[in-house]
């Protein structure tokens, strides 16, 4: 079932639900409110009714979510459920980090290819993925991966999104802040990690400014 | 100037516009609407008309925004106009990562002191800054910091943030996907790189999921 017309806010914050549902469900709660959930993870409880509005009926009235469905319907509309695996491009700190980070198990993704174009570390193995050869990315075609994530110093972003587009990758996740080209019918998102922290003033007490 | 009963995803916003106003502005261009800004980001022009309505007025009628007032506007309701400096603790792959992303300077933000708890890093320079021995942290109540930016191992963000909030810093980001408390006053913010990567598969072509 393909839902359409969804606003791009709403597919963002759906996996913060789902997180939070998550995290409740691991607490041993089997039911919640919007009140509840928009508690613990800091939207209004009338924004998380209205997202999953487009998706039909979420609630019981007066038992409110059942946890075990939501997580599971919130998987099955962002195509979770399942399971979805990627390859990485650049190995250096930031992709060193990414190969290591144990989150992206919880939505049930896993890093199963890595490239990068140093020498000393191609052939070796990190966090238990071997890092190949950066001139070898059209071999992605032949895993039938179709998520890339990009962790390449800016100026080479471009390249490398070509490439793996090139060699049938349909989603990227970019951590370079430039904006990089691709064809119609493939999606980029862009995590800017200096965006968060530019809200964080706002949060101080004056005499802390 | 304060502003009040501003929603948290309205403040989230605004970083947002203001990357897209910062571009344009770089690209030569002087004024814009809510429309082309919208198509830029990817929200709709609607919910910037409201999240700056917040604030006054944005707009002149038949010129729309003008960027530089914008760009300057934004900066001084997020605070970020008078430079901010952070302290960042753990120095591993996502640590020195963060040290060399040149982003930060886009908000006005730099990262004059890091601390680890690894000898062989401690006394070393890094991106320009010298690394600390951790159990220091308490100097940073000498430096007159309030921002600090956590990346350590999931078991150690607790303890870590306690020991910055009682060096007194009053807003913490967070790589760790941990929940951390913190007494009233400090602000918490929790990067989860891998939910970004979870509305990846929503927008793949039917087919590729």
């Amino acid at each position: 079932m393909r839902y359409q017309k969804i606003p791009d806010e709403t597919v963002r914050r759906l996996p913060v639900y789902l997180r939070g549902a998550l995290h409740l469900s691991r607490c041993g709660v089997e039911s919640t409110s919007s009140e509840k959930l928009a508690d613990l993870i800091g939207v209004e409880p009338w924004q998380i009714r209205k997202d999953f509005s487009y998706f039909g009926d979420f609630d019981t009235p007066g038992v409110g979510y059942d946890l075990s469905s939501l997580v599971s319907r919130v998987n099955n509309i962002l195509r979770l459920d399942a399971g979805h695996k990627a390859a990485l491009v650049g190995v250096g700190n930031l992709g060193s980090a990414l190969l290591a980070y144990p989150g992206f198990r919880t939505y049930g993704f896993e890093i199963v290819a890595a490239f990068d174009i140093d020498r000393r570390k191609i052939g070796r193995r990190q966090a238990g993925v071997s890092i190949e050869d950066m001139a070898a990315l059209g071999a992605l075609n032949t895993c039938g991966l179709h998520l890339g994530i990009i962790a390449v110093p800016e100026t080479a972003s471009q390249d490398i999104a070509d490439a793996i587009v090139k060699a049938g990758i349909k989603g990227i996740l970019t951590f370079s802040p430039r904006r990089i080209a691709v064809p119609r019918g493939v999606k980029v998102i862009t995590i800017d990690i200096a965006i968060d922290l530019a809200r964080l003033p706002y949060y101080l007490p004056s005499n802390r400014r």
